[in-house]
This record gives structure tokens, C-alpha cells and sequence, in this order.
């Protein structure tokens, strides 16, 4: 089964050649002949000799590599990410080296070590657990996707104008109280904009309302807990009101609406919810729940042009240094379903 | 900010040894004196050299990169199977390069063709697209995962067993007839075990039965139709009967739970469900699903265990031939939840 090693031995001999005009044409084709450059190109065919791009890689540089380092695959969100950032492949031709960090922050340094030792061209990062600064450090064409990117370029969604989509959707469906429920989220993270964005617009309405920051843990068990007491605490404190909850993403607001539907055989009147991504657990709930959608292709194509524009700066002769950082934003998009008026 | 490239002349220089020397330091450490390794080694670090590695593989072919061929991370399934396999980095090193194929054959051939090219050690493929003749023929430690694998190394769930555990919990929870909802399945990809796991155990309960084969299409909207479909055809057809609903995937199972409880507010008496995967959407339905687990984790690290045996034969001076190809299967796990009694 064994395929024996075509060398450029084998070649020159094959071909009558030197192994220096061999190697002449790997490297500098256009020294010789049109016709010489012919007869080693069928030679190639006849000998079945496979490229090696290693050793071009070795000679100019260019890898054609990208690294990317994602917090995790579970969430819908990072999943769909990185699937919509390898689909450039087809655009772009570059080939993606990819790392799941899971919050280990040694073993996320040692791969990014490895990573520039085999000359990657360029690198994405979704993790939270290297601040951008050390992330500067490394000297290598860099962008992050939605986290802290004070000293890197970035893409984000434009979390803040989400929430006041969403904030706005219940307000417009008449509701008397709005609650906001979320994580505790640092504020140099494009995520705290959905709670400014959601202070701003109750604000600017003057209507009531409650933000609700709570560790919500990550299991289904540990959610529906939380949902549940979320719950019992808006039917004791405002009852008789009606409720517009703006969850931080979708798998809390179908927790929440299961709770809600397994109380009442359906979801009454006096609550509303809308979640925050898009992602699949939305449009497959027992009501396809409204939601703010984050356009991921969208989000992943321009991240990638960015990286594309840095790296072919840095191929050039004398790359211009990049004076000022780039920080995108993209909009979302509300999606209106059954969960909203 | 761009980083001075160190050269050996620079770090021949620095210690007053010659480029042959400095060469011989990487090639071939143990042909110098312990007292000059180590004054190169301190070098290096004093003059911030950074290893290429490209130029170890150059040398010595051994490049530590394994492609992985994914028909897409929409399923949570595949998503979940990336994220295993990606985690092994910390037991055996490999680096992935990871390439989402979408059903286009030609991309893929020419993606695996580069990937050849650039000397990979070995290669996971989980899509369909490319028959495993055409794989084997690509002379590259391969092992793939759930698909067709007449010529190639494998390792899949042990999908009869799993059809056998859920057939048998409805037959426990006494049901009248049992259904099996799964698109038409091709006899030779290992999924087809679940309709073989289900007929076989009906037939040796003597159990009333049906196989409903349908392509449900991959849309939430399509999905909730089909699913609509099949629960009004039990309704007409099985009246007063206890039905058994064993579903080929988690995401069926969800739709088909969604209908029903929104027609009666709950899950009936008359109705039991069962899905496949145990993928998050199972756990976090209206009610917990009951449904046979695949062992991702268990799948992913027998895959790349077997993977690292071949690629470390091949790394011999006479690698032996595999003369007889390996198929593993790993045995799924019944998980009862609140769909089953």
C-alpha cells in the first residue's frame, strides 16, 4: 500500500536533467526553457510525484495557515462560528488550524506557542482567557470575535442596538414591567452592551423595570433551576402585570418558556419573552421563541477579510505598520415569532 | 512591532561557533559537547529565537498535523464529535486541521488533496461524500467515524444495540404498537442498525409495529411538518392504542413531543417517546426526552487512538502492512427521562 517517495533524483534522472535544474524549476521556473519546463512537468505525471508544500512553505513563508481558538463547541453559537469561518475556505484558500480551550489558559498558551512555531499566517480568537494585550504580543496578524479587544482588531455584533431592538419589541406589545435577565458580564465585553442597551431604552421610555444578573451555571438542570426562581419571583412581585422578560440568549428563554407552558398549558397572555442569538433551540421550542439574531456568516466573513487585508500587508516587502486598531460592529437582526405580539 | 527574524548566522555570531555548528545544534544535538549545547541554548533564549518548526518537518516528514472532515457543525451531533477530538490535543499533540465539506465533493477532493500536500500525518473523515475505496486510495492513515467503511479503519456506535435498548424500554413501558420515524437509510452506513435493532426486536416480542421512512428535511419549519404528518396518521390509525414512538434522532423527538403536548397541554398516557443522540435539545425539551446516548467522548478517543497506532507504524524505518482493517463500535447508553415511564 506504500507509495515510494519520488525524489528529485528520481526526477533528474527520468528527465536527463541536473538535480539543480530540478530544483531550478520548483523554485525559479522562469530560469529555464518553456520547453525544458514542459518536459519536467510530464514527468511529474508520468512519476505520480506529489507537491510538497512544506518545503515551498520553508523557502517564502506563506503557510496558508490560519489558527483559531474557540472557548468551546457546545454553545450553538461558537459552532455555527467556526463552521461559518472554515466555509471561507472557498473564498480565501487558507486552511485553519483549530483549538478548543475550554477555559484551560497553560494548555491555550502552549498551542498558541506551537501554532506560530509552524508559521501560521494569521489567527482568530473567540476564547476570553488571553487578555489582548499578551494577544498583541504575539507579532502575528490578529482578530478577535466578541470579547475585550482593547490592544487587538475586532469583529462584534452590535450588542447594545440588539437590546434595544428586543427592549423595544416588549414595549411595543404593551407590556407594563420589563425584565432583563443575564450573567454578570464585565464591562470591556461587547455582551455587557445588551445590558446598557436594555438600561437605556427602559430609561428613555420611562418604564418600569428590573435587571436581574445572576450566575445561571451551565447544565440544563442548573438553568431550569434558575428560570424557575426567576419565574416565582416575577409572578410574586408583579402580579396582575404584564411581564416582557428579555433573556441574554435563547437556551434561557426556552427554559424559561417551558417552565411558563408546563404551568399554564400555553403561555398566557401577561408574559412575553424574546432570547438574544438565533440559534437553533429558538425556532425548534414548543413556541418558536422571538429572539435578536446575531449574523454569524456575516460576522465570520468580515473577521476574515480583516485577516486576510493584515496578512497580505505583512507578506509584502516592507509591511506598513498598522497605526490605528480596527474595531467592526455588525447589526443584528430581530426575528419576530410566537413568543412576542 | 514586527519582530527581527534571527537567522543562524545571528546566533553563530553571538556565540563564536560556525553556521555548521549552529545547524548541527538542530539536526543532530548529540553530534556536539553538552558544554556547547548549552551555550546555544542560551542563546537562543538571550536572542528571543523562535523554533521554526516547519523546518523539523522539512527535515524529518513528521509535520503532527491530522485532517478532520466534517459534513457540517449544524448538528449538534458533529459539533459535539469535533469538540472530542480537538480535546485530545492534550493527550497526543496532533494540531487538526479541520474542513467542513457541505455535500461538495469536488472542494472536498481538493481539499484533502492539499492537505496531502502539506505532509499530514493522518486524516478523520466523517462525511459521506467520498466512498471509502477512493479514501483508502489516498495511501494515508485514515480512520473514519459513522459512515460507510468497506475499505477503510472505523469506529461507530453500535447503532443495532441502541435500537435494541430503546425498542425494548417501549415494549417495557407497554406499549400496544411501536413506531420507528427515520428517513430512508442506505443498508451500508452504520445508522442503518437502528431500523435493523428495531425490526428484530419487535419481531421477537411478536409486537403490533410499523416503520415510517420519510425524508423530514433539515428546516425546523420542514421538520415540524413532517412530524405533524406522522402524528396525525397515529392518531387516525392507532386509536386507543398505547403508542411506542422510537425516533431516529433527538431533534424529531423534540418536534414530535412540541405537537403533542401542545394539543393536550402534556405528554398523554397514550403516548411514549424515545430519541437518539442525546443531544442538549433532548435535555432541554419541555420534558427531559428519554433517548439512547451516543458515547461522543468514547468515540472520539478510540478513533484518534487507533489513528495514532497507524500513523506511528508508518513512522518506522519498515513499516508492516495493515493486513486486516479495523472496525470498532462503541456501545450507546439508554438515558430514561421524562418521555418513558
Amino acid at each position: 500500500m506504500e507509495k515510494k517517495k519520488i525524489t528529485f533524483a528520481d526526477i533528474a534522472a527520468y528527465t536527463n536533467f541536473s538535480k539543480t535544474t530540478i530544483s531550478r524549476y520548483f523554485n525559479n521556473p522562469d530560469s529555464l526553457t518553456l520547453e525544458n519546463q514542459e518536459i519536467i512537468a510530464q514527468a511529474l505525471i508520468d512519476l505520480d510525484y506529489q507537491e510538497n508544500k512544506l518545503a515551498k512553505v520553508f523557502a517564502n513563508g506563506k503557510s496558508e495557515f490560519v489558527g483559531i481558538i474557540i472557548p468551546n463547541l457546545y454553545l450553538h453559537y461558537y459552532a455555527e462560528m467556526l463552521n461559518q469561518i472554515l466555509n471561507t475556505y472557498e473564498k480565501f484558500g487558507y486552511k485553519f488550524l483549530v483549538f478548543v480551550g475550554n477555559h484551560k489558559k497553560e494548555t491555550e498558551q502552549q498551542y498558541i506557542h506551537e501554532l506560530l512555531a509552524y508559521k501560521i499566517e494569521g489567527m482568530i480568537v473567540l476564547s476570553h482567557t488571553i487578555p489582548s494585550e499578551e494577544l498583541a504580543s504575539y507579532h502575528v496578524p490578529l482578530v478577535v470575535i466578541e470579547r475585550e479587544d482593547k490592544y487587538v482588531n475586532s469583529v462584534s455584533t452590535d450588542n447594545y442596538m440588539g437590546a434595544v431592538q428586543g427592549t423595544s419589541l416588549l414595549i411595543k406589545n404593551n407590556c407594563d414591567v420589563l425584565l432583563h435577565v443575564n450573567s454578570p458580564v464585565a464591562e470591556n465585553v461587547p455582551a455587557f452592551g445588551r445590558i446598557q442597551g436594555f438600561l437605556d431604552t427602559c430609561a428613555e421610555h420611562n418604564i418600569r423595570h428590573e435587571l436581574i444578573l445572576r450566575d445561571v451555571g451551565h447544565s440544563h438542570q442548573e438553568i431550569r433551576k434558575a428560570m424557575y426562581e426567576v419565574y416565582q419571583y416575577t409572578k410574586q412581585n408583579y402580579p396582575g402585570l404584564k411581564k416582557g422578560l428579555f433573556l441574554s440568549n435563547d437556551t434561557l428563554a426556552n427554559s424559561m418558556l417551558n417552565i411558563i407552558f408546563r404551568d399554564f398549558g400555553t403561555l398566557p397572555d401577561d408574559y412575553r419573552i424574546i432570547g438574544f442569538d438565533d440559534s437553533p433551540v429558538a425556532d425548534g421550542a414548543i413556541l418558536p421563541i422571538s429572539t435578536v439574531g446575531q449574523q454569524i456568516d456575516k460576522i465570520a466573513y468580515e473577521a476574515m477579510e480583516l485577516l486576510v487585508t493584515l496578512m497580505n500587508e505583512r507578506k509584502k516587502r516592507r509591511p506598513a505598520p498598522q497605526t490605528k486598531l480596527i474595531h467592526k460592529n455588525v447589526t443584528p437582526v430581530l426575528i419576530r415569532r410566537e413568543t412576542t405580539d
